[in-house]
């Protein structure tokens, strides 16, 4: 590995298995240390922070684009203050959602403008873009029979709604941008995690080649 | 007036006399309920909440471009909750700072990247610019000693050269965007009123013809 950092990140609908992937991708690359995992929004304590005011806010009218910079106030905090430097650092990032989260619930889910939302990812991240995004993509119905063991009822219906639209907006991220890599969460977490591994080697080796 | 409102920002240092003077315009305008006054960051409560972790976060290690973005966010709520509606309804909204505030402050005084808070501004107004701006020019010093009444000790010299830069970013900002018109902040606020009445009525009366 160069001496420069490689960042990874997870995208995908609640259920789809991305934490359980993470963990796996850790346990199993993190040779001394080398691995920082995060999850967002959160992961410092100024996201933290801004993480508690956009779920207190939504009890008093907040807008979706306010929401939308709120995010990104927390985003802009956790690569300034943990990824950059993990990566200057030479370090493995694996970020449980980042920029791609963005599109798919507030853009796709939510309806709030696609330009307006990629020109916030662009300016929050400084330009800082996974070398690796791996998309675990999964009906939501599916997932929800895989947790619940039964079938939803109205109130979750529209949850289900709600994340079919996430899900088609991830569908159309994944196949506009090479950097996303469509992962079947329907199988096994063994080979989840064994198509990842195989990804993540690709894609240090060809980086290595260049 | 036309049934379209129309939207004044006030800029300038602290002690230029942007308060005096938006009383002073509100006194003499406010028929009929007609004139807005907002004054930024706050202006919605979830403005001043954003406005409240701002505070506080500056003890945690916030970064620069994490506080502009929450600055935004606060910008735009108030955008959308308050100017934007009255702006519909055809009143008068007259702002303590607005978006060149950005520019000076974190721009010219704190040195963040200008073109960075140039998109940002754009993003969180969705567009929406003054119809004139009125910048209070004044030396920090002469401003200094007008409220105080005597020199400057070490600390308050300090933040005096961080009011100098940002007041040479004013006057970058007025003499390149044709909305800004400065106003010679020392003279009487008699003074001051009338011009600043004579601008409002000028920029009216050509915006009617149009």
């Amino acid at each position: 590995m160069n001496d420069r950092g490689f960042f990874i990140s997870l995208e995908g609908i609640d259920g789809s298995g991305k934490t359980t992937l993470k963990e796996s991708i850790i346990r199993e690359l993190n040779l001394n240390n080398s691995v920082v995992g995060i999850r967002e929004p959160g992961g410092t304590v100024v996201s933290e922070q801004i993480r508690d005011l956009v779920l207190d806010a939504r009890n008093s009218g907040i807008m979706g684009k306010t929401e939308a910079l709120l995010y990104a106030a927390a985003r802009s905090q956790v690569v300034e203050e943990v990824i950059r430097p993990a990566l200057n650092r030479g370090q493995i990032v694996i970020a449980d959602r980042y920029l791609d989260s963005t599109i798919a619930y507030q853009g796709y889910g939510r309806g709030l403008d696609l330009q307006f939302l990629f020109d916030l990812n662009h300016l929050c991240t400084g330009g800082l873009y996974p070398d690796l995004t791996l998309y675990l993509d999964i009906d939501p119905l599916e997932a929800y029979r895989r947790r619940q063991g039964e079938l939803p009822d109205r109130l979750e219906q529209e949850g289900l709604e709600f994340q079919a639209r996430v899900r088609a907006g991830y569908l159309v991220l994944a196949a506009s941008e090479p950097r996303i890599r469509q992962l079947d969460a329907t199988r096994s977490q063994r080979q989840i995690h064994d198509e990842a591994l195989r990804l993540i080697s690709t894609c240090l080796l060809s980086r290595n080649r260049d």
